[in-house]
């Protein structure tokens, strides 16, 4: 079973959202354990304080090494104890590498996993002595880690066998295939005159087939090109990829003709 | 007042992380408001069902339209009355685009948004009838669209003024100049062999000015140089730049040679 430690100033952020959901299920049939530590336990300060002024001046407080690494050091000797290994100690960072679903795979095969919550003021230097591996969501700036470690958390454990059951979404699969998602329709047919598209009510599934897959790569060729690898595609995918490209190019070229006050009606 | 609609499945998780932070003050200081609303009560299914199979075949099931375009015809009609405008409506989805700090600029300054939760199985087309913009936090797959809605929510307020007081981060004035920000340090000097550099301690602003842009550039020149921007550099950001390279390509040589059993000892 994989065990999950947490280091925060603020434990209770992760009780709903990740006990009274999926991962909450998962929690309580054993799939993983997740314990979140609060590292202003252990600070030696009398004030109870976790942070202190940067050396050198500049604005704001920067959280201090001492409470960090003493709660590391007690996650570490409870996980020893367990008979499990130190494991990936993960701290969220923007300057750290961007998350991609190809680390959940990663981290999603491992026995433990710390993570290490900042805070928006930053954090003392050495506190990386005890990291080895930096991540960012991605190229915003948040109050803490503690919503980008959820994130991670939630990416990571809903690849361990056993956390969505047979439901292995279809997002999984265009993942996989590099590919967006097609267009997808449920009952009723027509709702409110948005009508499905009629080829995928006619239950002839090579039809349908066909239809997912040129629309899927209709969406990717529209809003992420860079996603399409050519040399990935099957000799199917590149007939039909080659027909999207002309009926956007035609598409394009009638909103083109119909905005130019010159050609209208001439 | 900003006002943030949420439409989500599961409400309870916006309960914590939305209220008991840095976001929570901002709430109870009326900076802006959030309302989560759970659309399974609008929906007209006697079991309360919000999902159906898809139209075609394939795995899993979809969010059904009418549920969520009903439960946003009522959170629009409040905020009608409330004098707002019907501002952007947001949905998570891994084929939306990629979120940065810029959109979270842009959209901190509407007066409405509203965040459709989707769910790791997909829904229907016809909910992207009432979207205005889709994002996505990054190429990874998750459970549901709570946690990213999440994260967006804490990059934009957090931009609101009067949400983070005066304490605005080096974060954010590193992410302006498009650099990584330099390591800090904070008591004690010596932590457990561990020591703060010299220069930060010896009062001396200019040389500690640049020793931070020194370190800034040599961070993100060693992780994101992708972000080094040439023509954005002032002429001593340059020079710094230049010492940064020829610093770290000597470094690389000695690892070159000591790792090397032909020269190592010669």
């Amino acid at each position: 079973m994989m065990k999950i430690d947490v280091l925060s100033l603020f434990p209770e952020m992760f009780s709903v959202p990740m006990h009274d959901s999926i991962l909450g299920r998962a929690i309580e049939d054993h799939v993983f354990s997740l314990d979140v530590t609060n590292f202003r336990d252990f600070t030696t300060d009398k004030h109870r304080h976790v942070d202190d002024y940067p050396f050198g001046g500049g604005a704001g407080m920067l959280l201090q090494a001492q409470p960090i690494i003493d709660a590391f050091e007690h996650t570490q000797e409870t996980a020893r104890k367990d008979g499990l290994p130190k494991g990936r100690v993960i701290l969220m960072d923007p300057a750290g590498k961007p998350f991609k679903q190809h680390d959940a795979e990663v981290l999603s095969k491992d026995e433990h996993l710390t993570f290490i919550c900042g805070h928006y003021e930053g954090y003392d230097e050495r506190i990386r002595s005890i990291v080895t591996d930096e991540y960012s969501l991605g190229d915003f700036v948040l109050t803490g880690g503690e919503l980008p470690a959820m994130v991670m958390i939630d990416a990571i454990t809903r690849l361990i066998p056993g956390v969505l059951g047979n439901n292995q979404s279809k997002v999984e699969e265009s993942f996989s295939t590099g590919l967006l998602e097609e267009p997808q329709y449920t009952r009723p047919a027509d709702f409110r005159g948005m009508k499905v598209p009629p080829v995928l009510m006619n239950g002839d599934h090579q039809k349908i087939a066909l239809w997912n897959q040129k629309e899927a790569l209709r969406r990717t060729y529209l809003r992420r090109p860079d996603l399409i690898d050519h040399s990935k595609l099957t000799s199917t995918q590149k007939k039909l990829f080659a027909d999207v490209r002309i009926e956007e190019e035609e598409k394009r070229q009638d909103s083109t003709d119909k905005k130019n006050p010159f050609t209208e009606g001439s």
